[in-house]
């Protein structure tokens, strides 16, 4: 039995890169080498102890921006996590037992251009870190699973998935967002007619410049809309 | 500044009751008068320091056993408050900093029958609170507007209103339910044809007995639907 509890703060930090073999737009994360026991030399969502002077959405933006450089617009508190047995080492024992309030970021395209890596930190495409060979530190892992989890639910019930967007973005844009949220195709059309049809963006009435010979409408996220339901359909291809 | 932070997991119990005048259905909850400083003698949400060798949910469980008497079945991590000055007494300095994870359980009429109250344990009616002359301790006032926001958001895009009910239950009363969450009257024939179209409820092929000359017809929740949208509309009466 632990006497001594400590709290720390983490954050899952989303943000949207190509995926180094594909091409493709997929989900990206930040992690950082541990450099002492517990778990030490194991990769771990950035984080630390709460300072006695700082609120914990401060914790989570100050740790954000010491090991990426970003100060992102989406940024959200997640859950807590305090499981007696989470934090224990496999190595070590006599740490403290730590319960861990998680915040998510998600990281616009227009910030992650500002991304600076931390020492000891590095991003990885979200489906690399399950193949790595050795686990997250702590129960990091189980927290990651339940971010993705809740990332995944929540895009279909709130206009979530335009925090990766800059303000104007055109409909094909945010069909990338979600199928790589999803980590699956959608079908064009119908995800286009679903998504008109929940009112949740609306046409600018401008179009991109630079591109096409017919360049695609720009649509910005309609005010006012927090909710809806999009029944998610995979393309047929 | 301090030095010591310490953690306390407390609980948001929901419950519905007739109300004392009007004797509709309409939502209280179990409060718990402080016998010591800070905030000695005032209301508080019930709960407690997290014990070294209990998890976050367990500590929520054993503090509504011993306050109300009650396990109830839906019991859900609601958010973690942790503002620096948010436990600061109004009298006396020198109190550690807490970080309060606070834990939501909503009651089934079932469930309620057997609740009991404990020492220094009172329910409210929930629109009797903001009328008391004291504010409740600590930033409680502020968790509960919080959880009242999240219940009355919720009941519209998933089926947690389900939890107050027993398994099976007429649409009149799932109606009435929505009515106490969302503190106003629906339209009756509107509230049916929405909910029968979401398919988070399915007919039982059975009636109510022991009632009128037509019984209504029993539904339950719908297996597998755990979101949905519901339009809430108004009652023009």
């Amino acid at each position: 039995m632990q006497d001594r509890i400590e709290l720390a703060v983490s954050t899952v930090v989303f943000s949207l890169r190509p995926h180094p073999e594909t091409g493709e737009l997929t989900l990206w994360l930040p992690l950082v080498r541990r450099i002492r026991e517990p778990y030490e030399g194991r990769w771990a969502l950035p984080g630390g102890p709460l300072a006695p002077e700082e609120n914990l959405v401060e914790s989570a933006r100050a740790t954000l921006q010491r090991t990426t450089g970003l100060t992102p617009r989406h940024l959200e508190q997640l859950y807590a996590f305090g499981d007696v047995d989470r934090s224990h080492s496999a190595d070590a024992a006599g740490h403290a037992r730590v319960v861990s309030i998680v915040y998510w970021a998600l990281v616009g395209e227009d910030e992650d251009a500002e991304a600076v890596d931390g020492e000891n930190v590095e991003w990885f495409p979200v489906d690399e870190i399950a193949e790595e060979a050795e686990p997250l530190a702590f129960d990091h892992g189980v927290i990651l699973d339940y971010a993705l989890r809740r990332l995944r639910a929540k895009v279909t019930y709130s206009p979530i998935a335009h925090a990766f967007l800059p303000e104007e973005f055109p409909l094909a844009q945010l069909r990338r967002v979600y199928e790589a949220v999803l980590n699956r195709a959608l079908d064009p059309s119908n995800f286009r007619r679903q998504i008109l049809a929940q009112g949740s963006v609306e046409d600018t009435g401008r179009r991109q410049t630079g591109t096409a010979h017919r360049p695609p409408k720009l649509y910005r996220s309609a005010p006012g809309r927090s909710r809806y339901a999009l029944t998610i359909q995979e393309t047929d291809q």
